[in-house]
């Protein structure tokens, strides 16, 4: 067990150490020879803990999604309704430059996960778990009347994830129009729509 | 100049013979030499038409943009306001086998477009040109009165921009959220909130 726990924990202190890298050179132009010298490893020594660029990916990219549901439980206090609502997504947002950062690993990581079926039930469990959270949310501001009774929440719950997913290809293909006070009018404008 | 139009008459051809093949197997996946073959072309033979992964990535983009144009113009008659707006949508939404293969193509675009200035002005002049459109048919509409006084045009042009981009990626990587009934009343839901 004990060794289970070390190869978790050095798997992830890899990752600390080398997403910034990641993000900011590209995916694609990372190599995995950097990438052990980034974390400290001897060249090969990657290979007990990521065997190739995909097991890479997929882990960097659940640092990332565990990174923005730790700032979100950071800030949520005892919201509810509509500003739990607007406080998740502020949070995931790339709204500063650790956010586009973490938007940058989230494109490289799709397109392996087109092709990795591993890498997309990662990515099915991780955006189930925010699909629940924002309906749960709306169901709750609907409850408290902040949003009109028609509005359908099934329907306003696939808007999130599509603007969610949206924003961040904008944050890195599109910077011009993704500047903070942009992207939370965008947002902002949304959750009007919905009053 | 007849031998430049055959330049780039004889790059187009590539890419009509090539685009699916790159969907289906993944750009990544694609090799310069499996690109030469499909288009029946010699071994290097490709080097005078594209040197390069990114200016292949970028043609195949510009080739999908245009088709989605094309197909929009065909089915617009003299549609205007909401059913102009409605119906371009529909063209771009990713709601047939063609147009899920033409979303496999724009992630790893993105994906080379984040640390390729050429592919991100590319990028910048193909979706200003929808904003515009976009743009255009909301005031016909907030003219015709088919949407509300107090819509914020260039917010909404905003969310229309995020829920493009949102819903190529989720007909990728959650393919269990993008049933073209299920995008269709995203895209319905979002309009009938602006009226």
């Amino acid at each position: 067990m004990p060794k289970i726990v070390d190869h978790d924990a050095r798997r992830l202190e890899i990752v600390h150490a080398t997403w910034r890298l990641i993000a900011e050179k590209g995916f694609r132009a990372t190599t995995m020879r950097e990438i052990a010298r980034a974390s400290g490893v001897a060249n090969g020594g990657l290979f007990p803990y990521f065997r190739n660029k995909e097991e890479l990916i997929g882990a960097t990219f659940e640092h990332v999604f565990a990174a923005t549901n730790e700032r979100f439980a950071a800030v949520r206090a005892d919201l509810e309704g509509m500003a739990a609502l607007r406080e998740l997504m502020l949070q995931i947002f790339p709204l500063d430059q650790e956010r586009i950062l973490e938007a940058r690993i989230v494109i490289p990581f799709w397109e392996y996960a087109a092709n990795e079926p591993d890498l997309l039930a990662l990515h099915e469990r991780t955006m189930d778990q925010w699909r629940v959270e924002i309906g749960s949310h709306l169901a709750d501001a609907k409850r408290l009347g902040e949003i009109r009774d028609d509005v359908d929440i099934p329907v306003v719950v696939d808007h999130f994830m599509a603007m969610l997913d949206g924003v961040q290809v904008i944050a890195v293909v599109a910077p011009a129009s993704a500047a903070a006070d942009r992207l939370t009018r965008l947002l902002d404008g949304y959750l009007d729509l919905l009053r």
